[in-house]
């Protein structure tokens, strides 16, 4: 082996090692996820994290393409770009089987995506996203369902409606207003990057932004529900979601969003930031030179959600998927307890086997440490008597089995 | 939306959108891949398919990087490459945590991998593949073991003995007949690379290379196996693997094999080629500048097994998660549908709405097309007599049922 130096144990900058301990949260995450989500119907898809850069170039500014995405030219002169986001992609594969798919189609994927971030604490370059999404419906009745399934997904963590607040924000209201004060389309742009900052900016800084517009502020102090936001609120109490209200102030970031759009905010005070968010977005078909496809939907981050459980202390403990670790008195007795572990896996019990390179002390630690719950010592004694003792690692607890009763031991247990 | 004119529906060359049909095949894959694999004691683990470059230039010449591997520079002048292979991922994870795990370890994973590819029919550029490995012990049961969870892979696939051989190959057996040979280092190389071609090139071709290399061609004609594989073999026995045997031309491409190695082959005659394989590599941790970890391990690509499924009719029917579709004869009973879902829900049902946009023809096609099994039709007279006909779509067969009973009626289901 060509060794060039000592190579660096650390991840790429902005990416995350997922160890069993890491990884067993995500796969809480994504099963939470999975299982909220097809209640209401929807069906996983999935795709290559590598998309045509010019997938992007459509909808978004040149500049963001370049300097905010990885985008690279591959040795076939493609331009090629790590997804950013998953919305241009099932847009894509809806636009290409267009004619074979039937409607409503309610599709939901949990892709990784990629942002180039400058390196600085906290921003990663990669992150897991639930995507769930609507096609083939303009009812309001599409709105109501997807933000139900957004609160289905919040209550499925455990998180009860004081934890979180739908804020619903409407497109044709900012059209409206835009019209009625007369901004050019240009402007109107400002006024969505305005709104899109108010967040992050004074409230001074807010108002001489809307002067500089020439809209009145008046305007964005408690301005009436328009008809879609009223009867969307309507529709999501008549299916008992009753934290979700107006908020003239919600745009979100996408050039595509045609209709009413949602922002759900973490109600801690400490905290009141927006977790996740989606909307209606009727025309993105057309990009492909199809005809429009009404379309809804949101997408869910795995970093946001991981923070907002763990504050709440609603992550479950680490259980790895091994039941039972065999130890052994000695390497000789690797064969025999290799078929007692090949006995309790037919009785559908995970269980690793120790291979003796390591004293029987030793042994027992590494299934401590590796939070293996049951231990099994295997040694001259126990394979004479055919007797074993089960021992409850976190408690010390043991009770003596015949080899017989080991698998139903098992599978009796809570 | 600024439109640029027509965007393509093309996925990227050489990578695979996966619509729900193809991503059931993917998630059949993979859980019948963890179950077998968490059954020997293995929890997963994750990471980025983002490396720093140098991962692959420690080990892999620098023309392998840069023509085989999807390398870029990003912005903070680093260069990056998807990860063609998982095993230097897992090498650096166990060598940044060594002090805290503790041995012998088993992991695995199924990550994406990334290779550049000519654009050809068939070659993939990306595909997914379950990485299983065992570190901390020299024990050549764990050698037993890592094949014993491949055979069990196997197995849980539902494929016999007879679908698939176990080859066995030694790189201590390769080592003392290079010495034998008197081969220099550059001369054991290109032994390595020929045997590793042996499948690809004539019988002439490869003894004219043994010839060129001075090594005698009775060398690989049925030599006896060495002491590494017989007792391996043995051990696989006794655990009662009988497809397993000696191959000295079994060598594998990768430079990191340190002990034995092998192949899982296809044992139909008009496929008789190489599914996956693995083997020992006991020096990798090195590259990091750590003591050596004894490992041993194998991967087991998506692609090959979904042909191998395939071929023999494998491959379990579609069945998309949402069991019941509720059509509406009017859109205004859309929001009686969606309550009459919520109650099916709770009972554990995954049950879609249709939202009304189409006429009740076209929602059953629909309902049909997208292959979800039973359809309620949500009427006026429906709502008003609370009984509801469940139609099961592949037999047209209806049961009448009241509206508590629907419930039961899903979970009863075979």
């Amino acid at each position: 082996m060509a060794q060039k130096g000592k190579l660096s144990t650390e991840a790429y900058k902005g990416v995350r090692d997922f160890y069993p301990e890491d990884e067993a949260v995500q796969k809480y995450l994504f099963a939470t996820m999975r299982g909220a989500v097809e209640k209401f119907g929807y069906a996983e898809y999935h795709a290559s994290i590598l998309e045509p850069a010019e997938l992007y170039r459509g909808k978004t500014s040149e500049e963001i393409v370049s300097e905010q995405t990885y985008t690279f030219v591959d040795r076939g002169e493609r331009e090629v770009t790590l997804r950013p986001e998953m919305t241009p992609t099932i847009a894509r594969m809806v636009a290409a089987k267009r004619r074979e798919l039937s409607f409503p189609l309610r599709w939901y994927s949990i892709p990784n995506v990629f942002r180039y971030e400058r390196p600085q604490r906290g921003r990663l370059r990669e992150h897991w996203q639930l995507n769930v999404d609507l096609f083939g419906s303009a009812s309001p009745s599409a709105d109501a369902e997807i933000i139900a399934v957004a609160h289905a997904v919040m209550k499925a963590f455990g998180a009860s409606e004081s934890d979180f607040e739908i804020r619903i924000g409407s497109r044709a209201f900012l059209n409206a207003l835009a019209e009625k004060a007369g901004l050019s389309s240009e402007k109107r742009e400002q006024l969505l990057r305005l709104l899109d900052r108010r967040a992050k900016i004074s409230a001074e800084e807010f108002e001489k932004g809307l002067a500089a517009l020439g809209v009145p502020p008046e305007a964005f102090s408690a301005p009436a529900a328009p008809d879609d936001v009223r009867s969307l609120v309507a529709a999501l109490q008549d299916l008992g979601i009753g934290n979700a209200r107006f908020d003239a102030g919600i745009v979100r970031g996408f050039e595509y969003y045609t209709g009413t759009v949602f922002e759900v905010y973490d109600t801690r005070p400490e905290n009141n930031r927006s977790l996740f968010g989606g909307g209606r977005y009727d025309n993105l078909l057309q990009l492909f030179g199809e005809e429009p496809v009404p379309a809804a939907g949101f997408g869910m981050g795995d970093v946001t959600m991981r923070d907002f459980l763990s504050v709440r202390g609603r992550i479950p403990p680490y259980a790895p998927p091994t039941k039972a670790y065999l130890a052994v008195t000695s390497a000789e007795l690797v064969p025999e307890a290799m078929r007692l572990a090949a006995e309790l896996r037919a009785h559908g019990v995970n269980a690793a086997v120790d291979l003796g390179d390591r004293k029987l002390g030793d042994q027992i630690k590494n299934a401590d440490r590796q939070r293996i719950p049951y231990l099994i010592v295997v040694g001259e004694d126990e394979l004479r008597s055919g007797e074993f003792a089960v021992r409850t690692l976190a408690t010390r607890a043991e009770a003596t089995l015949s080899r017989t009763e080991l698998g139903s031991f098992f599978l009796n247990l809570p």
